[in-house]
């Protein structure tokens, strides 16, 4: 017979899932209702309103999709794209291959360009992809790269889709909540981000958004959408503005409580408050990182507060000090991904994970699991310079 | 401003959501963990085998797909055909019309079966459209068709499907917990279900399953999936067997929290005793509706226990009726869908729901509210006749 599950209680500063606020939780297990009740249906034009705040934007398709980032991103690409469509993207992690792979099993053909993995995209090279390609339909790239921890310059990229009259797609996954996002502001046609990252929700919803511009591309397509499940026209029939909502599949009504108390929580504080708050626990992580002895992976000026990619000395053996902070503290890092696996760890300081409590905690925890391993750390120099930074700027 | 949003508390006897044990609503607000935590790739390894349990099968390719049921269904016609395959859905309500879809935007040609809306898949139908299709890749069909409350051969179809040597493919959506259901007995070889109908749980998961037969069909196909998401030779590097789970996407904790603990709750009671109940619940619950003077849409020996579709006069108003149940009563009952809409009420008795309390309330709420619209209703022996029920069989 299996039994109950009762996890532990740890505390989450990976890639994300990030520490979920104890309020989420709770509303979480508030009674569910039918998805067709009409309580129901008032909550989710507040969904919408409030992810309209987030994004930045007045776009009216602007809505959840039913499942995790994942889905969120081919949400976009089956939805935009057609067969034989041309996409160029921009890859700088590995975010961007996954988009190859979603653009190409719509039949589309990716235009790959590359840069290195902890550099932004480098808006030159996109703009010659631009100009070599002028049947491009869109113009896509990651926001936030949380394989690396890089940002890149959405706001160029997005004006530069728009001189060569392309669709700009932006993964915001790991940004949405944590750095400065506009939507409208940066004229993004396409957005899709997860709940798990600075929202500080549980995993299993992708906030979507498409401009004007992309939703008559959607609506306008000489062929059906690839996926049922996921096809916007027949979504907004549900999440549409119509009075009567038709049924298209069941919502996924209590993950949907969740994501509006995470949503309401980010209102109360304000998105610039959360930006700022993002950036100042970042600095005073940085300022312990550093004071350890140890590096990060991505220059300061394009670096994500909420998602550091710290390297370490060869020395130093990846697993096993991942595993001493999960098995002895109850934290949970990051490993790297893909050419940054075995060298760095991804430490997330996202949502409600961002705050000093976590960053003195990781850093105390960090300082005495090498030291342990016979790194000359200096504990006391490491959470000095944390709290001077607190000190200083708060 | 945008307030934290409280559901009512209502009685859910629509045709899903169904209520939801209170018990895995508070798992459901268990501390959320890393879904890369070996104490949670321990706990997938429970919930695959309590859903191979439910199913009553020993398939390796068993797990809940990240989204809701309508996704399992994509999951299933996605994964198994191919552009240019065949094959045969036979369609007696709603749902044989979402497989079409689906199987059509595979670029699969549908062999449509059409059966009257309410009654069972016709056995001979579904052979003569086997034998004159000796190409077809596969037979679908709906176990237990939740717009009408039909309930077919499950057993008979798949015995078909084996003798043309096709691949079956079953809808479990509403059958999965409420009735028999044996996925290595009937030689099952694609089943989806979901979550929050006869397993009580919130809405968002999709368990599937897949016989080795039709696991080597997706490991051998010609193309890849079209969809990134849902591919299962991608899944199955998180899902699989394998000591180290790459990751694919972020599951859902939380909901994978809450679908383990209905799934323990379903092997406390044990699987022929939850169908057990079902069936005594609708005895009584059918006893009552019958004393009322209203019909049901489906024969006696075909119905489902867990949705009934009644059928009322037409002098009633079908949504002045189920408003004033869930603003009088809290209750939320189902419309008709399709062909049968504003003709009958679909009532569900689903897992935790499909109880005396619920069969109990339902009947005297409804009695009162048609009363008091000039029903002559003799609410008393309404509710004599299933307390009989109850005292004769239990």
């Amino acid at each position: 017979m299996i039994k109950s599950f009762h996890p532990p209680v740890r505390t989450l500063m990976g890639p994300g899932p990030s520490d979920v606020n104890p309020r989420i939780l709770e509303a979480l297990s508030r009674p569910t209702i039918g998805h067709l009740d009409p309580v129901f249906i008032d909550m989710m034009d507040e969904v919408k309103s409030l992810l309209q705040y987030a994004f930045q934007t007045e776009n009216k398709l602007t809505l959840p999709v039913s499942a995790p980032g994942s889905a969120g991103m081919e949400t976009v690409f089956t939805n935009l794209l057609e067969s034989g469509d041309k996409v160029i993207i921009c890859q700088n992690g590995v975010f961007g291959g996954r988009m190859k792979e979603n653009a190409e099993r719509c039949g589309a053909q990716a235009i790959m360009v590359e840069d290195v993995w902890g550099e932004t995209v480098d808006i030159d090279k996109a703009e010659q992809a631009l100009s070599e390609n002028p049947d491009a339909k869109a113009l896509a790239f990651v926001h936030a790269e949380t394989s690396t921890g890089a940002r890149s310059d959405a706001e160029a990229l997005c004006a530069l889709a728009q001189k060569y009259d392309c669709l700009s797609i932006v993964d915001a996954v790991t940004s949405l909540g944590g750095i400065e996002l506009k939507v409208d502001d940066w004229g993004i046609d396409a957005i899709y981000s997860g709940t798990q990252k600075c929202l500080s929700c549980v995993p299993g919803l992708s906030p979507v958004s498409f401009s004007d511009r992309a939703a008559k591309v959607i609506s306008s397509r000489k062929r059906k959408v690839q996926s049922w499940f996921l096809d916007l026209n027949l979504v907004m029939g549900y999440w549409g503005t119509e009075a009567k909502r038709a049924y298209h599949h069941t919502a996924p009504i209590n993950s949907l409580y969740a994501l509006h108390e995470a949503l309401v929580i980010l209102q109360e504080e304000g998105l610039e408050q959360a930006w700022q708050r993002h950036a100042l626990n970042h600095q005073a992580f940085a300022a312990g990182i550093k004071a350890m002895g140890l590096g990060f992976v991505v220059a300061e000026d394009v670096r994500l507060p909420q998602l550091n990619a710290v390297s370490f000395p060869t020395s130093i053996n990846d697993a096993d000090v991942r595993n001493a902070l999960l098995n002895e503290y109850n934290l949970e890092i990051g490993s790297g991904l893909g050419a940054l696996a075995g060298k760095v760890w991804r430490i997330g300081l996202m949502g409600y994970a961002s705050n000093r409590t976590n960053v003195l905690f990781c850093l105390s925890a960090l300082a005495n699991v090498l030291a342990a391993r016979g790194m000359d750390i200096d504990s006391k120099g490491t959470l000095a310079a944390a709290n001077t930074v607190y000190n200083t700027k708060a």
